[in-house]
């Protein structure tokens, strides 16, 4: 039923637009690499006889018509990537989600509706905000937030969207669904080390973003005393090992990353004016992660007294833990059953548009192993034979439901 | 004798070239603005009536004739500024060169011929050799390393050189002097608190520049636990910190900073591949200095082992402490005892011009005082005051000599 070589060819061919020179994606949202990619995704999808509609943030919906009036069945991700990464994240969730629309048309037609979704910059790399579209449609940000919101050269998102000719109408959104589905790359360790092919995912750890700024006296480097400084870089030094280290004693669940730092005014020989980073703290229960947002703000503010420099703490995104739909991961649990696939149940430790369209109706994720457990970089791999297995999975409880 | 409205005037027009909202001036070498200030420069040399010439590094020399043929004595420094610098560094010794020689068309004709020369880029802050156009006529760069020398975004010295129409002719370089004088401001507190209006440079402490960057493993900030991780970003901040610390507890004269910083991907929720750092360390003795750089070089090797990154330690310019002349340095003080002007004896914590000139000749430097000390930064400001005295005892100095 399902064409595993029909699957491959597209994604071959997807992985090729933005291909960096180490196998991996560079494909920011809405970049011209960006329009290419949904450009060809269309271009499949009218080839195949399915009905195309873009949303006003630029969300694409391919449709396979029910022979009822039903809420569809929906199975989505995302064609956007972080800064030289890798062709699964979002990607394969796509093309899957495809190439389970386009067998459908091979089978009886079902009652039930099934749609295809391509949400925008769901990375957050360009657009500060990551699952931007998915947040949009079930109204975590406004309207006005989104369009307004501007990457790191000062370019909207709204410009960028019609520059690319994404900007399209509201009346197209997705406002309600009989199940959510979401299949995608595991991006860690555990289903390798676990040796099991499919993760059932249960829920998604919260998460949130900041942006960190030291600042202090800029000075010459061959004049000002050590005593005379006021030096943000040896604040941000400080800072990051420290939150760093209060992390790594704690033991737990909670992740802390930097990401990004960069300095002003970025010359060898003068003292910094201002030195900032990001700052992503993750834990998968909302009071805990609450209490290490504020204990990592209170170690900011210490270290910036201690140094007599200012600091300031801004924060970005917060995207709260979710559960999601306990009879949607029997659906699945019970395919893998009769296929006689092993699973794992398991939290996801990255955000995914599934994370925002719990907001809307039942939702769940399947994931497949990540090679080494690698993501966001040129290495992401996953082996074709899980894929197999999850795309079986998926198709099989999307046929079920829509039938049932 | 000495004009000073007519040099304020200069002063001024010249610090209007790249001016910043800020009144600093941002004027980085073989740039747009650095060709205005040059050819400004130019004009009013032109129109003085004074020969002009220049060399194959772009370094610019204005000559006055002398009755006798001898040796010339010059006087300069620089027009480039770092990134939103200020209108006093470099600048200050080229006009106030330029004033003399034009109040010496006012008097008796000289013996000696006296020449204004203008260097290419000492700031080091566009590539990366500070001091380059003085370097490079007195041994210290080979003319195929300054020419293939790149700024941040991969453009040659020689491209841009050529670009501004600044590529002159090697016969054109300066190759023996009576004496090099430099009039610079201090850029650091140490006159203001004197109250002392002048300072007698007797050398120049040693600098060393170097490139930092830690490598580990780029991954997702979301599903990478943190006992998994290989985080450069934590180990430059590590090193910063360490290095920090341990030249605050020596509490010497050893100075270290960390101007410039960028990591790679440079994305929130990766932690990062790679990141890079720039090193500046100064000492006044030159075993002391090379003792601190190896010091500094097995803290960064000791924190990579510790973290399991991996570290590099790049050299970029090691100019050693040097001494100016005796006998000029007598020159200066006693021309300032004639005016009744009081002078402080002291060394320089910046790299000059003067600092390469002195391997071709008997070479000297004087500071005017910085207010709060501050340099490389648009507050930068010396009082007019001060300048008049420092421009009246190098205006005679000049003229004692030529006439001795
Ligand atoms: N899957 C994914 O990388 N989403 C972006 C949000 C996150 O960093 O978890
Ligand atoms: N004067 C000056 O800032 N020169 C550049 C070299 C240094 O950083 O000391």
């Amino acid at each position: 039923e399902i064409n595993m070589k029909r699957l491959q060819r597209r994604f071959y061919e997807m992985a090729s637009i933005g291909s960096t020179e180490n196998e991996g994606v560079h494909r920011l949202a809405l970049s011209d690499q960006d329009k290419i990619a949904r450009d060809t995704f269309i271009d499949w999808s009218k080839q195949a006889g399915f009905l195309v509609r873009i949303d006003d943030f630029g969300n694409i919906y391919v449709r396979k018509e029910g022979t009822a009036s039903k809420k569809p069945i929906v199975i989505g991700s995302h064609l956007d990537t972080v800064p030289k990464g890798g062709k699964y994240d979002g990607s394969l969730g796509v093309l899957a989600g495809f190439e389970i629309l386009e067998s459908l048309l091979e089978i009886e037609p079902l009652e039930t509706p099934v749609e295809v979704v391509v949400f925008t910059n769901e990375e957050g790399a360009r657009f500060p905000n990551p699952m931007l579209g998915s947040g949009a449609i079930s109204g975590v940000f406004s309207k006005q937030h989104v369009y307004d919101m501007v990457d790191d050269d000062g370019i909207t998102f709204e410009s960028e969207l019609e520059r690319i000719g994404y900007k399209g109408d509201k009346a197209n959104r997705l406002k309600e669904f009989e199940a959510f589905f979401e299949l995608h790359i595991e991006q860690g360790p555990v289903l390798e080390q676990q040796g099991l092919p499919i993760g059932l995912v249960k829920g998604i750890q919260g998460l949130s973003w900041h942006t960190v700024q030291f600042t202090g006296e800029s000075d010459h480097a061959g004049t000002t005393p050590i005593s005379y400084r006021r030096d943000p870089m040896q604040s941000a030094a400080k800072a990051i090992m420290r939150i760093g280290e209060w992390v790594e004693n704690l033991g737990d669940e909670t992740l802390v990353t930097f990401g990004k730092i960069s300095s002003l005014p970025n010359t060898i020989n003068v003292i910094p004016s201002e030195v900032t980073f990001s700052m992503d703290i993750r834990h998968p229960n909302k009071k805990v992660l609450l209490r290490r947002i504020e204990t990592a703000k209170t170690l900011i503010r210490e270290v910036a007294l201690e140094d007599d420099t200012q600091s300031l703490c801004e924060d970005l995104s917060l995207m709260l833990p979710v559960l999601f739909d306990e009879s949607l991961i029997d659906l699945l649990q019970s395919s893998c059953q009769q296929h006689g696939i092993g699973y794992h149940e398991m939290f996801s430790g990255a955000g995914h548009d599934a994370m925002y369209m719990n907001n809307l109706g039942p939702t769940v994720m399947l994931f497949s192993p990540s090679v080494n457990g690698k993501s966001h970089c040129e290495e992401e791999e996953t082996s074709w034979e899980d894929i197999e297995k999850s795309v079986k999975v998926l198709g099989e409880s999307v046929v079920r439901l829509a039938s049932s």
